[in-house]
């Protein structure tokens, strides 16, 4: 066995003792106490969970240390020298890298590695890899699924510093920049040349954009500008044994053999580390509106839903839902008053478009249609950037509400769209008065739906209720059980609810490919049973 | 060694038994003798090229065949089984299928298998796996780089029986259907239902859906609606073995693991046979429009690309240009007359919308500023649907009027969107007299020229004089030497003009990965220094 390293003590704690035993670490279950939208604008309180609590068989807990190397004096010397001045073993500046920002997960590295050149990276991995040490790949660490810190002591590789932009083509609109950069900073970067990112996300001040394409970040405008797989052209990723593997293309076309990046975009850093990023970015637009409007039944909300793309058609950019029982802990627990009468379903509709006079006649016969036909019995319309700010909250806030009901369980759903409020309802009954409040809302136009169940405190019972009910109820309708959060390390073993064996098994063989000692990101996205 | 198979004497010809030597079996230097835009619609002369005509070292020739087992009257009476009727040997029924429709390669296969279901081809793939056998998966054969069609005696896959759509969600407008479906058949249901497929081809009354995304076709739409790899939501598919890869998922998102099916958009053939597709359609636009302008310079192209794009914003749906040689072309050979006043630059401009009359205005806008700028200095719209046809017919038939100019050298470039012309007015300096015409058009919106060379006959010195002066040109400014085409057989050994070595190296890995025995449309897509 190589040496333990000797040269930080304060980390000895019984967490990390723990951990060495090869116990799972943390709790799992994660008590989502946020308030607001980013960890930077949001007022939230946290809470952290440790050592076991649910069966030690649970899926969602971590497997037993894997037989990795341990960091010697002899690595740190060779990162030292690699990264001057960057490479951390100071306790205190460790430990918030070792905590997801749930507070949900704590790893126990030692070492925190901040390059700022793809060279560095692959030198860094090419030790790595040579040494059978594991790494950790971290960006903004604004993930939900415990897959942006280390589990054990794994080495965190934090792209922090690589935050240049690279290159920006302002005929075509096509973005170049390094994966640190945070996806706020490129957005004001693009505003002020007249275009937009593509995609946008409440953590938007903190995440990366190499960790929104290792996560495939959804975010707010895929509806309109697709996913991450469309708008990305190019990566740049270094492999786990250090080879540079150049995809960075800037083209918007190119068949010249297998589009190798695509295979990055949403493996959470389990397959290499994206150095660099090019992205297709929109035009800004330069008109925005926000309506408000209530239905009476889901089905006439999809009516409305099928109504709308017809009739805003190119214009639409949004599409969002909440229920009734959303509304009501709005009311209560945050005092945010309905805009309209009371209804059992509520849709938030956005537009951006190039004409502001067209776009507010688009909406206007769109609305009349709608009122006409009686698919909606109240709105209202917002053109001003306060009331529009002020109508997103009532969808934005729902799940700062939810932390002032109680212990939250909470899942991310997607189904073909016109399922996807009979899984709230049927979840109802089934947990009946378990439960304190079941409470859905979500993305209809992209058939994602944010399922939450409250109950006064943290309820093993409950749990048991809802798990693996919904997992079973979203798989028999070929639904996934993640639709935007990932996988990570809390819900890498539920992965077979949503993708079969065969393409499971292909996945596993993907890994051992491209990094052979399993030695990035372990304990993350593929299920225990192939490790 | 196996017998070969005995039955079916009239494909015993020169070509095969020259195959048979090993040698390439056709002449790989295409003379595109093409006349409109489809096989069905087009009134074209076709001129076949047998017998090796460069050096025999040519990077587009094919290699020589690789010790695949033959097929006997065992392997013949197990896909007779498999598939009652539909394991065709006639030479006659075989040949067409042994050909591609630029009649620029030809195997010699004696099997055409027509399997119905997923099941089938997972039956006969498990078989040739076992036996060894390769096999070339086939659509509608519309390829232009003789991708689709044997190279030697591989067996024939076709999947045009599997042609029927399995399910279309009208409030999603995502169509799952057999990758034997017509690309002109789903554009017909989906019409009838309020939607368009979000890609359209020239070939499209002939190509099918599975050949499409085996071959990412770009087309005609994709400036608007993205690559394939954004609208494919999910694709089934059988690997070399047999074993049947169900990523058929129907969700516009869905973040459980890596996202296989990517890789197989686009690997044409040589990873496995897609069965089945998911995607996601966008609604009919109700109003379309064309205008057709002149530029002086490509500079105020690109800059009336920008205006346009910030002014027509989201129904902004093509944005094509050709040079004046293109227009002389026309005039010339076509009788076509240029609609506008003589230009160096013409553009061709689509809008497609929810409201015509917003559309139209939007326009008038664009183009009166346009005009007053002095960017453009002519122009002509078309609203009405022959008119439409008629602009579109100076874009859409350039093609064809080179084909009387003489013999035209293609290329399919792709260059960031500021280069592409340079290359034409560099190739045409570099070439002086030994070219009758050298020409540029093509899609701007993408980035995507096609330049051609024209001279009285064929002529090595002139194309000894084209390649790989233009390949090495297009690496320097990281284009693509293929943007839409693919590599096939033809281009394969040109890929690392466009792929760094490592990136090759990869794709090699996860070939022999997914297929191990290479079975799978051999001597494609991948260069013959990794076989």
């Amino acid at each position: 066995m190589l040496g333990v390293f000797q040269t930080s003590q304060k980390l000895r704690t019984s967490l990390r003792l723990l951990s060495r035993a090869g116990l799972p670490p943390v709790d799992l279950q994660v008590q989502l106490l946020l308030r607001g939208r980013s960890p930077q604008s949001a007022t939230f309180s946290r809470e952290l969970h440790l050592g076991p609590d649910g069966p030690a068989s649970s899926p969602a807990a971590a497997p037993r240390r894997l037989p990795f190397s341990r960091v010697t004096v002899e690595d740190l010397t060779f990162f030292g020298k690699t990264l001057p001045g960057r490479a951390i073993t100071d306790p205190d500046l460790v430990q918030s890298s070792n905590e997801d920002w749930l507070k949900s997960v704590r790893g126990s590295s030692e070492v925190l590695l901040r390059p700022q050149t793809t060279q560095e990276v692959s030198q860094i991995l090419s030790y790595c890899h040579s040494r059978n040490l594991a790494v950790n790949s971290q960006g903004g660490n604004t993930g939900l699924v415990g897959g942006s810190v280390p589990v054990y002591d794994e080495i965190i590789l934090s792209t922090s510093l690589m935050n240049s932009i690279l290159s920006f083509d302002k005929i075509s609109g096509i973005l170049t920049c390094q994966a640190g950069c945070v996806l706020e900073n490129l957005s004001l970067y693009l505003e002020e040349r007249d275009y937009i990112m593509p995609l946008d996300l409440g953590a938007k001040g903190s995440c990366q954009i190499g960790g929104n394409v290792a996560t495939n970040a959804g975010g707010l405008r895929l509806l309109r500008y697709g996913s991450l797989h469309g708008t990305v052209l190019g990566l740049e990723v270094v492999l786990a044994d250090g080879r540079v593997l150049d995809c960075l293309s800037t083209l918007r076309k190119d068949n010249t053999g297998y589009d190798l990046k695509q295979l990055f975009i949403g493996s959470e850093g389990t397959l290499g580390v994206i150095t660099a990023v090019s992205i297709l970015c929109p035009r800004k637009p330069k008109s925005v509106n926000v309506v408000f409007l209530g239905c009476e039944t889901f089905d006439q909300l999809l009516k409305t839903f099928q109504l709308c793309k017809g009739m805003l058609g190119e214009i639409l950019s949004a599409f969002e839902f909440l229920d009734s029982e959303c509304m009501r802990l709005l009311n209560t627990h945050l005092k945010l008053a309905n805009p309209i009468s009371d209804c059992p379903f509520y849709i938030v509709i956005e537009t951006s478009g190039s004409d502001s006079d067209h776009d507010s006649q688009k909406l206007h016969n769109f609305l009349e249609e709608a009122m006409t036909s009686l698919l909606v019995t109240d709105g209202t319309v917002a053109t001003e950037e306060s009331k529009i700010k002020t109508l997103w909250s009532m969808r934005e806030r729902v799940t700062e509400a939810l932390t002032h009901d109680g212990f939250t369980y909470k899942y991310d759903i997607s189904l073909p769209v016109e399922r996807i409020y009979q899984l709230v309802t049927d979840m109802r009954e089934h947990l009946g008065k378990r439960a304190r409040s079941v409470v859905g809302y979500g993305h209809v136009g992209d058939g994602n739906l944010h399922l939450n169940v409250t109950s006064p405190a943290k309820d093993p019972a409950l749990l048991a209720s809802i798990e693996p009910f919904i997992y079973e109820w979203t798989a028999k309708f070929q639904g996934s059980i993640s639709a935007e959060h990932g996988l990570g390390l809390k819900k890498r073993n539920y992965i077979y609810y949503s993708k079969s064996r065969p393409a499971v098994a292909v996945m596993g063989k993907m890994k051992t490919l491209l990094d052979p000692k399993g030695i990035l990101n372990p304990y993350k996205t593929l299920p225990d049973d192939l490790k």
